[in-house]
């Protein structure tokens, strides 16, 4: 059964970013490897893998999330490319970052979208 | 054209969540009556209220910095009114405050629950 | 399986506080279940149950997340009743969350230990 | 010279808000006294009762860090009466915690301002 | 009259730190043309271009906003510099950033101290 | 008195790294001398020197709170040396920053976890 969450898991994580998660979890295991297999299975899986919100609204939660959080640059670039990855466009993902303005402060939409704004440059939009 | 952005402000407003809107302005027209005119003008009508984002899309997004920041019970409270008032249903409301325990932490995203609970008490869901 | 991890995360859950633990249980269950039966086999078992580090050592690490954080009062008093359950005195607590006005700021420690305060007045401390 | 240090840093104390402070020094005391002495050496002495800023500028600094922490709702009240206590005015307060909305987001502002109302209230201002 | 708030805006940005607010207008405008403009017409103009408090004690309030957050080193680095072009003092500067030890922590002083010294050190002060 | 408090301190200090320590009070000597003081005499001394608790303890409470607040990275990386050095394993280490999942979020323990597996390396664990 664990088995079936870690698969599961694992393909909710690569329909975001499969390139970022590989990286990440080579990263981590090297430092705990329970922990990367928690987080596919038990966040991948249990959480964000849920059938009953679209992978489009879950990546404008985590834009949110991560541009009110601030202090989580790496995964706000990769859910950037998730976000892309899962159909929102550019335009979308801006008035996302922009509207964090109102809730977390000018300076955390300015640094996400700095951070969105490399993810647009490497990938040519 | 300030009037105008007023007037597309608090329309946004309305849509969002009338009633809450309407004690918002009266409590703080009461202590800052410019800042209660900005927050209508410059966050409702210049960012929430720009049409390249669907309000239910910005409500997501609201709902996921505000279960972040986990301090403005009160905002969380009436977005959560304001979520349902553009079309998310409890499901997904829950959902997008479930998927906050993996950002946020878990206290984080229980605290939002119990608001959002609270509203969908008070509203016979 | 799940079950097991159920049944783990339930008994460590009781170890720290098992009457706030059935609160939250009710509470949360009435709102959003899957989340609930998350909490108990994903924190409490899979985070906080694993055996690697004694529970007295968790609580502490707890104590000062929850200090830190600020907006999690219910949590922090749930949590000064599990550090005293696990064994730590009411002299360690006061440590812990006084040291947090180092990291956290004065305002932190403060607001931590007037609830710890609570707790220790609850239990006759 | 410990002793110097109290007496000079209750003094501090006292020129802002003498009220509040032997009321939080009461409630500390009877928790955790060591660290209510600390506060009152070394925050209020050492740090705040240092003659390089006058206390005016001191609480204009405090009032922005508590309105941007947005969870010390007990000591935002207790700086407004400080910061009226040491020349600011009720404008200039509402100006600074209006500013927040900036930095700290649109909702950290308006609940620092709902507190700083109820001061204003309390004092007939 | 859009005009005419953009153009108070930039003459406040102008005032405060025409160098960076140069930079960060070209770096913003390539992603969120838009927001870049909203940030010089609702924050500069609106908010810190208001003349009810002086920019230098708007200044004080950004210090401690930007340290307290801890999230935003380039802005930070941009009001240092802000800082002393509307009069405050290095030594003033100095006892702000280090006041947020009392309120947010010490790590969150200590490193908003280093950002101030690099350009203290830029400046030759 | 205070050379008491200064010679404590820094003894303080040193159990816990005496390398960083050295390297943090020259950099800070430089722009905050006073600062660099009150770290040691009121931070280093009063609080974290004191018997009530062992550092092996502060040091899980310190892990924590900087694995919370996300934004400290030099000096998460100075105290996961020090926790080494006051007794704690490699594997309590990283317990400790894969619990905060729980608390403050999972961007906040991988990255924890990273700043931990760069100490970890440096010292051939």
């Amino acid at each position: 059964m664990s088995d079936d969450r870690f698969k599961h898991g694992w393909e909710t994580v690569n329909r975001i970013n499969a390139e970022g998660a590989q990286r990440q979890w080579d990263a981590l295991s090297a430092i705990a490897p329970d922990f990367a297999r928690w987080i596919v299975e038990s966040a991948y899986s249990d959480v964000l893998g849920r059938p009953q919100l679209p992978l489009r609204d879950r990546e404008i939660a985590t834009l949110a999330a991560l541009a009110t959080l601030g202090n989580a640059p790496g995964q706000l670039k990769a859910h950037v490319h998730g976000a892309l990855n899962v159909g929102l466009t550019r335009e979308e993902i801006v008035e996302v970052l922009m509207q964090m303005a109102i809730y977390a402060g000018v300076p955390a939409a300015i640094n996400a979208l700095q951070i969105a704004g490399e993810v647009f440059a490497e990938r040519g939009l």
